[in-house]
């Protein structure tokens, strides 16, 4: 989303809502760690620190579609269960962006340092940085493991009906299955044990992060609302194209974007060697034996990858993810038109993602 | 526990039970991990292969709590939820342990590959070790998250009153934060960001082992007996204090212990710098200086460890180390005297942790 999206967000006060409950999530487990002892609390402080501020797509997308199948009017606060299962699907996004850097042995997002950075940071200079790695890792792990179980405990808790509470725990368990799939073929393809084909890595991208990102909050707004699962089904699926176009624009914003803007290291995505859409549309073209040998180069330069970027748009690659966004759009907008998505929830969705267009991070 | 245990935990039927319905688990999961791409559906197999097996400690104790306080004939076969539950604590054990063994770069469990070591074994031969390592250790974080999910999932799932399976998840939160800030501070004594004083290393063999293997299953088969508040409290604390006696043995077994019984590696919580109760009462004796080089090297041979060995015994650390389980035991006796324990239930305990004293792996 741009800067401006991020802007709307905090003006709004339903998204300040949700951000006060984070916070008193994090301040009540960093209180209930400390009979753990001093350290348990503290990687607790550590861990809202390094996770506050994203930019609540996920918990926007939740409060909308439930406004929309309940007919509130915008802007109304949301009821206290909404707000706080607006908070577990952010929860559940720190969750899997957790246990992603320990996999991707990242230390820094959005220009700052991550838990693992954070961790590794306060607790040993260069000299064992063995040690301090190993400290930030294993926090990473278990912090994601209190994530995901927190996120359960909070649907559980919910101030709903048994009947809300079970359809939005079998949605929570479907999505977890989905991304740590879409997370495992994205490892299996980086390494070569997954077959790079483009329907498998578009496949990956719309369970890595379309499924918990888009199409979750979009169901579980839905669920909120009492909505019949047709409506849910179709408003998921809606989710899923959309999610894929977001998904898309991120691979190309991460090689081809401004990193003051996005603040991920600009060269990761080639350095790992993932293979995104972009890689398969490259490895397609006839300019393939000149691209791959920047991929998963862990000494990349700037001007090693102004050289990849050149290739990668000379090559038709980043005008074929472009189509494929496009494609993903037209297939997200075919899919609000089913009869079983409300008329406003549709202008709703359809507002949303004209607010995703064109974002430059 | 002794091979006797294990082998009496295979000729009773309620166990057999657990293992078809452990095994029908991951079948089931196998199945539908197939859609998404036979790397998946491979990942969930070689799960079941590495983690079946195990002797059942946790299901037995909340099959037998369950009977105890339902008084039911002990061989009865148990009600279907009390079967699945006993499946869930199992699928528990198997969560903390895949994440354990990551976090502490562990390919072997039990004399065999662990999924980590399976993984980089099918994956990659020596000429990609790194890689094939990698994903081997990114299948050992998913997998546990997709454990720890389906544990959650089997409770929501669970045939049992609304009120029942509230108390269960509560119950499984609660057991988690404990499990997980027993490893954190595992982790931050053997890097030494946490002071390694006895009370903080007791602590922390309470909260990473003992409250999941042995205080969750007593509590669950209370739960699932429909036991007042009370009576799940003072069993919770009864089975903290056997699992902590059960903990201190398995620390003293991982040093001293025959490895061809309990198929650790010897020497790896020495080589891994441990900080143990165990190296807590080395470290105030005078022999300390002679022991302390031991500690954190990963080129151990068996002379050292043998070495080592002596010296733990000669400082008194051992004897230290045998009296804490015995106070542990004591407190545990003590423990089960609680009014609110019915007298067959206490029976039941007192006769379960008998059958796993002077057990040898």
């Amino acid at each position: 989303m741009s800067i401006t999206v991020q802007r709307e967000a905090l003006e709004d006060e339903r998204m300040r809502l949700v951000q006060r409950s984070i916070e008193d999530y994090f301040e009540e487990r960093s209180r209930a760690a400390a009979r753990y002892g001093p350290e348990f609390a503290h990687l607790w402080g550590l861990a809202a620190n390094t996770v506050l501020g994203g930019k609540f797509v996920r918990p926007e997308l939740l409060v909308e579609t439930f406004a929309a199948l309940t007919d509130t009017p915008r802007h109304a606060v949301p009821p206290q269960p909404v707000v706080r299962a607006a908070v577990a699907v952010e929860l559940l996004h720190y969750a899997f962006v957790l246990h992603d850097d320990v996999i991707d042995g990242d230390l820094v997002r959005r220009g700052r340092p991550n838990l693992i950075g954070a961790v590794a940071h306060a607790s040993g200079g260069p000299a064992d940085r063995t040690s301090a790695l190993h400290l930030g890792t294993t926090s990473g792990i278990l912090m994601g493991d209190l994530m995901l179980s927190g996120v359960y405990q909070l649907v559980a808790e919910l101030d709903a009906p048994a009947a809300t509470r079970t359809r939005l725990t079998r949605s929570l368990g479907e999505t977890i299955d989905e991304t740590v799939a879409g997370e495992h073929a994205d490892v299996g393809l980086a390494h070569g044990v997954v077959a790079p084909d483009l329907g498998t890595i578009l496949a990956m991208s719309a369970n890595k992060t379309a499924a918990y990102t888009f199409g979750l909050p979009l169901a579980w707004g839905a669920i909120l609302a009492d909505a019949d699962p047709g409506t849910v089904r179709a408003l998921t699926k809606a989710g899923r194209h959309l999610g894929l176009a977001f998904q898309l624009q991120d691979d190309l914003l991460s090689v081809f974007g401004d990193p003051t803007c996005h603040g991920k290291d600009p060269a990761s995505d080639l350095r790992e060697g993932k293979v995104t859409a972009l890689i398969a549309h490259a490895r397609a073209s006839a300019q393939w034996p000149l691209i791959e040998p920047y991929l998963g180069r862990g000494d990349l330069s700037d001007r090693d990858l102004a050289g990849a970027c050149a290739l990668l748009e000379a090559c038709g690659a980043k005008a074929a993810v472009e189509r494929q966004i496009e494609d993903s759009l037209f297939a997200f907008r075919a899919a609000t038109a089913d009869t079983s998505i409300p008329a406003r929830a549709r202008d709703e969705i359809l507002r949303f993602a004209k607010s995703l267009r064109g974002r430059s991070s």
